[in-house]
């Protein structure tokens, strides 16, 4: 049977990810990413999943900085899960009578209109999770709510005040799989990479992305990261379609890695991007 | 007299960077990002001090997308503040008698091996920033800790346990200060600019690139931000080396000008990077 770890606890959209990719087989709760890579080098789950981006707040940075400074895995796929707040309370309640309101930051600020527009005088109070603010919140007075997915209020017991609660529509978190080894080819694939430059000589990143527009290869995405030696150093993530065993794709990134100090390739797999 | 609005509350790195700034004027604390660039536009204040980029954790997703998709202020300069944070409690008490220490998420990730290593039993809570995190632990119990600057240990008259406690060196943070207008030339300059692509052809960033390399002008920095509307839609951040009134900067921005879809000179400011 296979068995998968994710970014915990139940309820979180990290768990509807694993859930979407193994429809048989173990869910393992874990508490941070880096403990969902840990888990999996350790051969305690055959495959961990953990989100990589978000279309309205950008890069999910641990992911980045796991993939570029530690994990020996490889991406074997990736999902794209819709993200849908729902505010809620210990039992119903009038959304006016809400005195404090918990969540990750980063869920209040993708509800930072709805909760201007319809409780201006709620206090907003950061959790370390969505999961965790319900829990909380059902500690807590009855003039308290929570931000957190709809089934984190199912699992607790919670009682949804309002749904789809996100300001901007098309809110998506694109999720990635972990494993020992990537996928093989199916043809409509995408390959992850990161990269460094030993120094910032005018032209040496646009050169080295014309390794790959010169053989009509893609960029799907390119992200930086700073290499966290010193300011103004940067790592770059790239994502360009085609799976490294096409051969022009190969064929790119070998010349990629002539003028690079560091290359990792971080994996194949099939494409999930509309 | 001049006036200053910076992402308070006092106590914060952004306080630090906005006294340094000016020698002599009115210091404004505001509570958010976007708050700080509405007191400038609003002619409340003459300059805002925010952050941008920090050497371990990366971009400053707020002040991003505000210059991308909301102010219409200009960068007129640049600083660079060295990070160091303290834990601090109430008063003289043992490191491994703490039970909970109180910061902002990013604080807390800076902070993460020394928690680790020192105080592995203590909880972790969130705070929305370091300087609520002394205030809320002040209020709290002696064995409540707080991760924060030692400017605020001093404003809120909390006892430092230990200073220094990052566990990474060179922790750095750049701030930006937001103006009606960009600053003139002085030779050693760097301009911000950012810009969108109508579609992702292959080779198309590369090409925009190109139009600064072949130019002989320097790329400092590329930054990739969600575009807000579909995910893998993308808004890039670039700074380049030179003033956007020198001939070869100005050239190198037409040309990129007829390249894509939108494109906005951010400012140019003198150069604070080594």
């Amino acid at each position: 049977m296979n068995s998968i770890a994710y970014l915990g606890p139940p309820g979180s959209y990290s768990e509807q990810a694993a859930k979407d990719w193994i429809k048989d087989g173990d869910l393992i709760p874990v508490t941070s990413i880096p403990a969902v890579a840990d888990l999996v080098s350790q051969g305690k789950a055959d495959q961990g999943v953990i989100p990589i981006e978000n279309s309205i707040e950008g890069g999910v940075t641990f992911t980045l900085d796991l993939l570029i400074q530690s994990s020996e895995l490889s991406i074997c796929g990736e999902l794209i899960i819709p993200i849908h707040h729902a505010l809620m309370a210990r039992s119903e309640v009038q959304i006016s009578e809400i005195q404090q309101v918990l969540s990750h930051p980063q869920s209040l600020g993708q509800c930072r209109q709805f909760l201007l527009n319809e409780m201006p005088h709620a206090s907003l109070v950061a959790s370390l999770s969505n999961s965790k603010a319900v829990q909380d919140m059902m500690d807590s007075d009855l003039k308290t709510a929570a931000i957190s997915s709809e089934r984190a209020a199912d699992l607790y017991g919670a009682k949804v005040l309002k749904y789809r609660v996100e300001d901007v529509p098309n809110n998506e978190t694109r999720f990635i799989v972990l494993s020992h080894s990537d996928h093989q080819r199916t043809g409509n694939d995408k390959t992850s990479i990161c990269f460094e430059f030993g120094d910032d000589a005018p032209g040496i990143l646009s050169e080295s992305l014309m390794e790959f527009a010169s053989r009509d290869i893609n960029l799907a995405k390119i992200e930086s990261r700073p290499n966290k030696k010193s300011l103004g150093r940067y790592v770059f993530l790239a994502d360009i379609e085609g799976h490294r065993s096409d051969i022009h794709v190969s064929d790119a990134l070998k010349a990629l890695r002539q003028k690079v100090t560091m290359m990792k390739i971080l994996g194949s797999y099939p494409s999930q991007m509309k």
